[in-house]
């Protein structure tokens, strides 16, 4: 560390409190966390789907790849992407399925998408505000079909910002994950003029998930295998979250490599 | 920072206390988390119609545009913008929603707009006094009809003042914002001067809308389109908080051209 | 802020300990930020009148003048001008009408103005012996007129202290109000010369808001205008706590400039 | 601050923490508090009487002088003087209200003058040995008459000392007080030099009081008048706590004079 | 410790805050006093058994054998091989074994491995991530058949982080076990390449053991007699958790002389 | 303080914890605070009598000469003398009355001195293992009459050492006094060399007392008056914790000038 | 301490953090303690019995022999020698004696050593995990007869670690004892092979303590005395912990000067 990055944050960045910036530097510090963790993720909104992609990396070659995954279901409806610290994705999802569970007993219907990803990130900001724990280093994209308004993704950030997207990446490669998907999306709403800002995007289910497939092979610069990519799917004709089976990240590589 | 920055403050601004100067730093800095959030808001007070707005600037195209927003319902006749550090904003708001809640439960009518200001200021003073959290880095502008008073538009800071107001400012540019607003409401009164000291302006529902927005438009020094813009609002035909839909705005800003 | 005053106070500010002068340094920066909140408040006990006294200033021409105010109402029967921080005012106003309203419930009658005034001083005490909290940035005084000792004015401030007073001031000019008023009781005094120690002075109701009055022209050396002044009020013949409205402020400035 | 006495200390005085040599140094800055509030107090115990005297100094010519006493009623029958910082005084008066007030709830009597003595020193000691709270700056002069022993004198300092006294003082001229008075009651025991370790001095009631008298006058080289100086009183015949009238004083003060 | 190691962490390694660079020092310190203890543990999973296997090594001569032991069972189902600081592998195992049995007075049935390392692994981010304590310096390997999914092997790390291995390693050598792990997996895969991926590997009872014995020779660079070794296991076929009696290790010892 | 002097314990003597060298310097530094206090003790085991004797110094001849005493009376058949600070010997002398007391409740007879002795010990070493306060400055020679094992002498220190004696000291002088008292000793032990090792030792009562005091004079190195020792008592005929009548000590005083 | 020392440490020595090479600082100064307290402790395991031995070193011939021992019964059947810091060693002994009577209480029989021990690891683990006290200064040897086991000897340390024993040692010349001790059964063990790694040694009765009288003699170079030396014993056919009379100690001194 140069001694001008000390001279610039001066004990501000050792707790929860503003620099005269008006910074908070242990957020700042928790996306660094997240960003060095060395996976890309991606989820992208289509008409009638809604998909989290993200490399499977195995560190290990002796771990049981059953056990590596970023992509977690909370409740039957709803899943995400993790992107970040392992330990502290594994927290916070617990937390989800709890507060899921709980709203459910409550109110006896699911909890939908939105105000589930508005209560996971008060309690990320919950930790940028307390001295008692430091933030969470990870970033959730957080996907489920809402009764009403149809395919949703949500990102959610150690800041505590929770945001609706039509696509949107997190972790190492998040910039250029972003600009990748913005291209497309700009060629998509350019063909498609009328429709510029609605959310739903005109994305059939094989261009959502292709989408998502071709900014990861982007990003990394690699043609990607199924095994390499682990994808999460709601869709309105199946509202369950389902992790999309091998084979089937297969044909979508094949049909991704032939339609280019 | 400069040394002598450092030296002036010499520990002061870690926590909550006084500096020898009397001084509070770490509110000082909450306010420059405000400040360099990058987005001006505005508050208009008019005769029987009293409106926020503020610029509704998506940092990334591929954001749902819904998902961001920077105006917020507390009850159904009480809204609010929010400047500064966003999950903050959510924070706040979420509290004031509980408080307002339990207003309701408790007395059996909504809670008046002044007496949520003055819980959710004494809620933001209790940060700058007690060494268990932060200030938040957050600026409310707060409307709603008084059932007596008509149009109420007050201003929550970070230190906890809290202020009715004729028009206000918060954010980046409060002070160009709140220089124009002053110079406004001065031939305003000039023409009108029985009523020099009357918190009613005189404006109507169009006047009061426009100098919201032509006070946005010209600090930012930029023409902006009605999806550029976001104006919350409550009259006392219509005393529930609303959001003023695009179209409306889009002729507002049409009618402000045409004036001009 | 010079090297001699650092090594004057060498850490023993940073907390509610003793220096090794017996000195405690937070409270004497309590009142400096008292100092520094640019309002002066005058508070003058009459024979059946007793009155405080502040500019009101409003800081920015958009304000909704009702909304600054520096007098509150406790009860019905006792109100204060507070003088410094702002929400610390305001969180102290709040803790004294609990107190007042806890004192009615348990005892049946109103909370006499001196045992207020005493519970409000322990309260501050406290923020100067525990490490919980800093001290309140605020100098309260406090009217009402006593069942049996008729009217009464104390001063209670951030290290605690509560005195009752014939007259007193708060604030910026604290020095020169309490010359002016000091020069002005000893030539009343040597009018009276029987009634010397007696802390009912023989100011009729005129007299004493005049002398309140007078006192602020003399130190902001300013001809104010009845906007410019706020006075609460309480009398032997109207116990209630009253504020003096704008055209009674107006009359008495024209007496006052009739009699000078 | 020299900066031996800052290497002398260094840091051992900033918290209730033992100095290599075994001080404690927070309290000895709580006695320097004591000494510099520029009071001198004095208690003195007689054959049927005891005494406490101090100065009364009204800072301030406005100041109602009823409300600025140092001497404070415990019960009915106990009562003391406080020298030091006068809202720390307070606080403790209430602390040891409360004690005898339980104490006569518990018991059915009232609590005697030891005992009180007792429990406010164990109050102050527990102020030295825990860090949540600094030592009172404050000393106590406690009297009353216990049903066997007569007339008490007891003194509490911040250290959680107590003792009792046949004479005592507290204060800025504490040791030239406490020599005078030595010196005086050398003089009463070579007279009567059977009753040399007697506490019951063979003091008169007007004895007692001019003692006190005197000793104030003595150290602070002054004349004073009746209303310069407060006397709390309880004696065998009148055990309960009384304030001299100010015309006694003025009695003893001539009686005084005329003795000389 | 280099000077240049020092400005690498500054402090932020003194408690669990994120460094700028987004690092926990604590868990990295943690991970180094896993190493620094001086063993290495081996788990691998087999199609139907699973094993851990360490070395024992008896410090001090007099030590009884019996009480020295890296192997503990959990439940009659699950074990687990601890490496690490001994104490806080002690405390571990104490809270894993009330989890198991608070999981069966709850559910009725034994917690299944899975279940059960995620639990632990909370636990153990709890650490990281709240102030109140120290990370554990201990990583676990635990074993235990499910039901359903057959033999199991996770790991345990002081960050939080748990997998599921087909193979693993913990403690000094753990870089070497796992390459030489890697390289036999690699060839046993290159034998049925139809089988790359799964977990359960087609290792046979004997062949599991010798593996994991073979492992620790390798890398430990030496003979190992039967009484250095602790082998834990679980099977298809007896699916309680023991040790290995002596004399089988000796047998296995046996086999994999002549084997090679 | 030499600097020399603050590099040999840098920091760890600022809390509750070990030096590199495993000494703990707040309790170092509370045996300072007992040898600064300017007083020394004295215990002595007799066959049937056990005695405490200390200096009675009254630092001021105002002081009622009765409420100076450092020695306590805990129940009726056990007492103590306290050396060192004075607040902190009431303080560890209200905790042993309790202790007392709640043992005398639940089991129904009184405390034996040893078991006493034990607890007081338990609650100083608490004060040397939590960070919440510091270890009491205060060393207790504890006396009573065991009914099977006869006279029993006890010392109990900051550290929370507590030990029987034949016969100890503590405070300023107590390398001095225990020197005298082990010659002592070691002439009657050789007079009665059967008996070498029986804490029972053979001196009578006046031995017993009067060995107190010709220690006492011993290290003090002036001749004593009665009026300046303080003597408490048990013997097997009196069971009772008295305090040695001044005419007694006067007595013994004279015969031991006789025997002389 | 040299500054190497302190560069070493840098500050990890302060609390209960791991420092970069993943040591706890203030476990290791514990141990330290425990060294420097200048006793030394001997456990030996026998066939059917088993010991603790220590010097009983009085430090002041005034102290009453009786009251000095290092020696503590747990409960009837088991016991153990405290090496290191006194008081900390009672503290834990009085800990050990309430788990042992609530284990009793809740099962219905007594504590098994091995039980007792490990709980009373467990507990100081937490002082080397969390930062509420410091690590206890005290190493344990604790002894009992197990109703399946026979003669158990367990030692445990600051660290929390605990270990079966044959035969152990402690305190200042823990290393030197070690190495003799280690001789001794080496010898042992080569006459009889076929028992090499049984914890129940061979030894006698007799031979168990004159082993561990043996091992003090040698290690600390000087002939001992029956009164210099403790020996607590159980054995199978007295499973009572007790302490060895002092003339059987000086039987078994004299058979082992025969004997050599």
């Amino acid at each position: 560390m140069s001694s001008s990055t000390r001279a610039g944050s001066a004990g501000y960045d050792m707790s929860i409190i503003f620099s005269p910036q008006g910074k908070l530097y242990q957020v700042e510090y928790a996306f660094k966390a997240i960003k060095s963790g060395g996976l890309t993720s991606i989820g992208v909104c289509g008409k009638d789907t809604v998909v989290v992609a993200t490399q499977k990396k195995i560190p290990d070659k002796l771990i049981d790849p059953k056990s590596i995954t970023s992509i977690y279901k909370i409740t039957d409806y709803v899943g995400c992407v993790q992107t970040g610290i392992v330990p502290d994705s594994k927290s916070q999802v617990s937390k989800a399925i709890e507060i899921a569970a709980s709203f459910h007993n409550k109110f006896g219907y699911h909890i939908p998408p939105n105000v589930l990803a508005k209560r996971i990130a008060d309690l990320a900001q919950l930790n940028t505000q307390h001295a008692s724990a430091r933030p969470l280093g990870v970033c959730m994209i957080l996907i489920g079909i809402d009764e009403e308004l149809g395919p949703q993704l949500f990102k959610i950030d150690p800041a505590g910002v929770f945001c609706g997207y039509k696509a949107c990446s997190a972790g190492e490669k998040e910039q250029e994950a972003t600009n990748f998907l913005e291209k497309k999306f700009k060629s998509i709403s350019s063909k498609d003029s009328n429709n510029n800002n609605n959310n739903n995007s005109k994305l059939s289910r094989d261009e959502t998930i292709q989408l998502a497939i071709s900014t990861l092979q982007n990003v990394l610069g690699a043609d990607l295998k199924a095994s390499d990519i682990e994808i999460g799917i709601c869709s309105t004709d199946n509202i369950k979250f389902t992790l999309l089976p091998e084979d089937e990240i297969d044909t979508q590589l094949t049909k991704l490599a032939e339609r280019d």
